[in-house]
């Protein structure tokens, strides 16, 4: 009895320990999607750099937390209910990683961007979508650390909000291109940009419904307000 | 000793069922590739409305996958070697699902591509990327099963023809669309669908990463040739 008690809580610790890589790793993610956003609408190629050259320690963050799940699971044999919760927190890192590579990949774009020129409006459209996108990252990893079922869910409705900002976007770059069509380069990579956060926000999205499933045990049904109408409306068609 | 070999083996028995589930949802995501690819060269709306209902079934393989997976590693306490396969089946499914999503994605946009005024090339080169990247996705799963480290570092090799077609197209599409702003909306659908591929072709690779790291235990370096340089030629930007 005495002995199974360790065991547990040689397993609540390491738990704790991948945890906080997860919430390191969401906030070198956080600042990557702010500073990205900044650069491209400050036209700071130093700052896009610095986001570039940082997605390495994101990566190598992900690889550690995949290694000490996997040895976590091998070592103490958690019970189903504890090993989901390992499960979810790999589930998370893989997650963060893609959003880590969204930023950087923003950001190597907006070095093509700050070379063109301006198109009204765009960078502060996407800086505001951009900060919406990180608010919702880092509420979705503090309702996973607090096993916050309500603020996940209200997390997936304010990813209709990030959609409809990405279709408002959509739209206008259309417009600009067909008013000018020196306009379409430096369109095609800010839709690029402004569609990567729009996935940042799916991912978030993602997170929080891994905490609804920690829970309550099943996955949301696809009831979430959908999205990316670009992909769905005939009438954008003409 | 008895008792311990029938465990083995039966870990043995049900990692081969879950690599049957895997094979099945490449299988499924596969024929969602070509057809939605298809469906966009012939302008068949029918295919592509069944390759958007059919990608439910792929969803629903990646979810009883990672139930298997969950099962076999709580009731097995598989040791760290064979962990390191179900963590990995578990990643193959998920690289599975995110394709599933890029096919159905193709197949939306192929029905609004169809309404607008066909642009010269594009679906016929679209076509031969995606059965490329097809392919790719099959060797992978291949290589996988067979845990061949040498197919698998070819699948890498040929992501990068994948690219410079993405890159081909991505140009292509920026001289239309200047040629004749009623290119515009159906070139930005069109590059959606190119870069969707062009990222399952990432995908595939993943999947082959995943059986070098299987082997050897490492994570190959990031020597492969890169990719799309869209986001990297500041060239692009003039």
């Amino acid at each position: 009895m005495h002995s199974e008690r360790h065991i547990l809580s040689a397993f609540d610790r390491d738990l704790e320990s991948v945890q906080a890589m997860i919430l390191k790793m969401s906030g070198l993610v956080e600042d990557a999607i702010l500073d990205a956003a900044r650069a491209l609408d400050t036209r700071d190629d130093e700052l896009a750099e610095k986001v570039r050259r940082g997605d390495k320690a994101i990566d190598a963050l992900e690889e550690q937390v995949n290694h000490e799940c996997a040895r976590l699971i091998a070592l103490r044999s958690p019970t189903a209910g504890d090993l989901r919760v390992v499960l979810s927190v790999m589930k998370i890192a893989g997650i963060l990683e893609r959003c880590g590579d969204y930023a950087k990949n923003m950001a190597k774009r907006s070095m093509i961007v700050s070379q063109a020129n301006p198109v009204a409006g765009a960078s502060g459209a996407i800086r505001r979508m951009a900060r919406a996108v990180q608010v919702m990252l880092h509420d979705a990893l503090d309702a996973f650390v607090a096993r916050d079922v309500e603020r996940a869910a209200e997390i997936r409705v304010r990813d209709a909000d990030v959609d409809q900002m990405y279709n408002a976007l959509f739209r206008e770059f259309l417009t600009h291109m067909m008013e000018d069509p020196r306009n379409i380069t430096a369109c095609m990579h800010l839709h690029f940009i402004a569609k990567n956060i729009e996935r940042m926000g799916d991912h978030a999205t993602g997170v929080a419904e891994q905490v609804i499933y920690l829970v309550t045990g099943d996955m949301p049904e696809e009831a979430r307000p959908k999205g990316d109408v670009t992909s769905l409306a005939p009438g954008m068609a003409e």
